[in-house]
């Protein structure tokens, strides 16, 4: 059975030129992932325009907050609220592994995907420690780690499988596994959002993850490999080499479709990608902002924005990562990074800097006087 | 009387080539400033070596976390402590008036300071808005705004005068003027510290400000006037020429030391330039860090430098601002700011987002765990 998805929206297929063909899935799942393609709305226009209207009024020269401005008017437009708060600030760290580890892609052994899950439960990593100086609740989630966790509260479990196949051989995995790595990821997030959420910060684990994530980049974006491939957890230049190679033998293995993001996911792509992607187009659904992280998030996002042009305007870029490309790949997507600190860890750290921005941004626009409140003379 | 400052320290006067001269200032005043500038201390190498060794031990890959681990050990290493913990955050924003807003150099009319200091001590100002984001208390100094303001307990009373002189037409103010606020701003970080300050964001407040800060960037750096000169608050094309030519002029009919920073303040600067120049030295002198703010407290710290080269390695840069000529300043200084969101408000507006930044590079620094605690696999 074939679902033709953009078949029913014929404007938006023309539009943005891309068709996603679901073929071998099952008519509930497909139901469930064409329901999350589209029913992302637009952004609220009227929203950002009270927005713009009252930043104007505030007691500061107009502009002079720069981008914390430009940041509260897009977060009214994707909230419709035309003071938006950000009370509930949940960041997801995905986790899973990767086949492709067995081609000497990474400086680190697989088991630290499994273990660095263990410290993000008990509160050491640097997720940890970001997320309380921001006053933001992690949520770990198993989509796919090569070890089985003892069942635990704090744990979510959305495992698809131990790991991904080695990409550099055939497919990463089925297309009804990336299925279902998307709409776990899309299950966490309405699951927070029933708990409140109102941003969302989107990271990851998972030794080896730059691999995939450059192939995605590379199959969607065209830019060629090796100006996206970079150093990772910080291989050396043989360990590039063997990276660039296993990227561009995956790619020749399975000749992913590049107007068909779910086959790329599912190819070249990871459980955890699939569920970062998921999560952000269940987010932007529920009308909140996605704070894409580094150069994993990104891929993720490159998914997300394959399969729903329209999630884009509820993607917020916190951080241009120090690993190589991706600038390309958010230059690609549109997107200006809040910052550059040299970040190359993902976990959600950077995406935990950008929510922070995002709340202080949101309380200038709410909580400053204006003009006429404190009595400050306008421009002579 | 004349006291030699860098007489009994001829190997700093070679090393730093700078040599200072106090004409015509009070011998008990003349002595402060020499102690103010001659108790700084270099920054403590073994807090950084144990800070460096840690950050190598916690569970990231080497340096993943980029500027803020950098941040980290430059913490370290200015307060001695090899886990530096930022409890008592503090902003000073510091208002002064300025002779030369005659020459039609600002947007804004000058009673503006006045009305934005008590926008600042009722609560509705962007930098009380940013300084409760990121848990800092705003101490609001007046170092010479032109109008007295009734005595209440949240305004700092250093008021100098009311107002400098047109700094076009001559000195904008005495040396011994220099002088008062250099240690008007000491002494408010005295208080300070007395009640608990573990580090220290500096920012203003004065309609046009923006042009004595260009005048001591061009007199201290040599970098011409036309190159440092900007929009300020939003002035016009014919308003930026107006601002360079009184630059201009205040150089020529001034002709301020470069070799001289008190010399530079007393004739091209401001009362609340000198406080936050003197509030940065104190600062050094209690081994805290200083996050600079934008364009005019970057002035202060050319001032402050200028006075005490010792004082640099105490300082922070939080951003690069809007405004023209910041970032050659900061060049010049050798600070890289933090960020760039395109700000241009001033306040401590910058600085308290850097704020944010440290105290989250200390977090990180003081509560990771590291790869022996959470048993995680190091590199393969």
């Amino acid at each position: 059975m074939y679902t033709l998805i953009a078949s029913s929206h014929p404007e938006e297929a023309f539009f943005f030129g891309r068709v996603a063909w679901f073929p071998q899935i099952s008519e509930e799942d497909s139901m469930s992932l064409e329901a999350l393609l589209h029913s992302i709305q637009p952004i609220d226009e009227n929203a950002r325009a009270a927005a713009r209207d009252r930043q104007d009024r505030l007691t500061k020269p107009p502009q002079a907050l720069g981008r914390l401005e430009e940041l509260s008017i897009q977060l009214a437009g994707i909230t419709g609220q035309a003071l938006p708060r950000l009370i509930h600030k949940v960041i997801l760290t995905m986790a899973g592994d990767h086949g492709v580890v067995a081609e000497g892609v990474s400086a680190y052994p697989q088991e630290v995907t499994e273990q660095m899950v263990l410290n993000f439960l008990s509160g050491g990593a640097a997720i940890n420690v970001l997320a309380r100086h921001v006053g933001a609740r992690v949520v770990v989630v198993d989509m796919g780690v090569a070890a089985r966790f003892e069942p635990q509260p704090d744990l979510v479990d959305k495992k698809v499988a131990l790991g991904t196949q080695n990409m550099a051989r055939g497919p990463a995995m089925s297309r009804e596994q990336a299925v279902q790595a998307l709409l776990g990821g899309a299950e966490v997030v309405d699951a927070e959002f029933a708990k409140g959420l109102d941003i969302l910060g989107v990271g990851e684990m998972g030794i080896a993850n730059t691999t995939p994530s450059t192939a995605i980049a590379a199959v969607l974006t065209g830019i060629p490999v090796e100006r996206l491939a970079g150093h990772g957890t910080g291989i050396d230049i043989s360990g590039l080499e063997r990276k660039i190679a296993a990227v561009q033998r995956a790619i020749k293995v399975n000749q992913p479709d590049p107007t068909d993001a779910l086959d790329v996911l599912a190819k070249v792509g990871g459980f955890e990608i699939g569920g970062m992607a998921g999560a952000m187009l269940a987010a932007a659904v529920h009308r909140r902002p996605v704070m894409v992280d580094g150069f994993i998030s990104t891929a993720a996002a490159l998914i997300a924005v394959g399969l729903a042009p329209q999630a884009k305007a509820y993607l917020i870029s916190s951080h241009c990562s120090q690993e190589r490309g991706h600038r390309l790949m958010l230059e690609w997507l549109g997107l200006k990074p809040l910052f550059d600190l040299d970040l190359r860890l993902g976990e959600g750290t950077g995406a935990a800097l950008g929510i922070s921005l995002a709340d202080a941004a949101c309380k200038i626009l709410g909580e400053m006087a204006t003009f006429d409140e404190a009595g400050v003379s306008g421009k002579a």
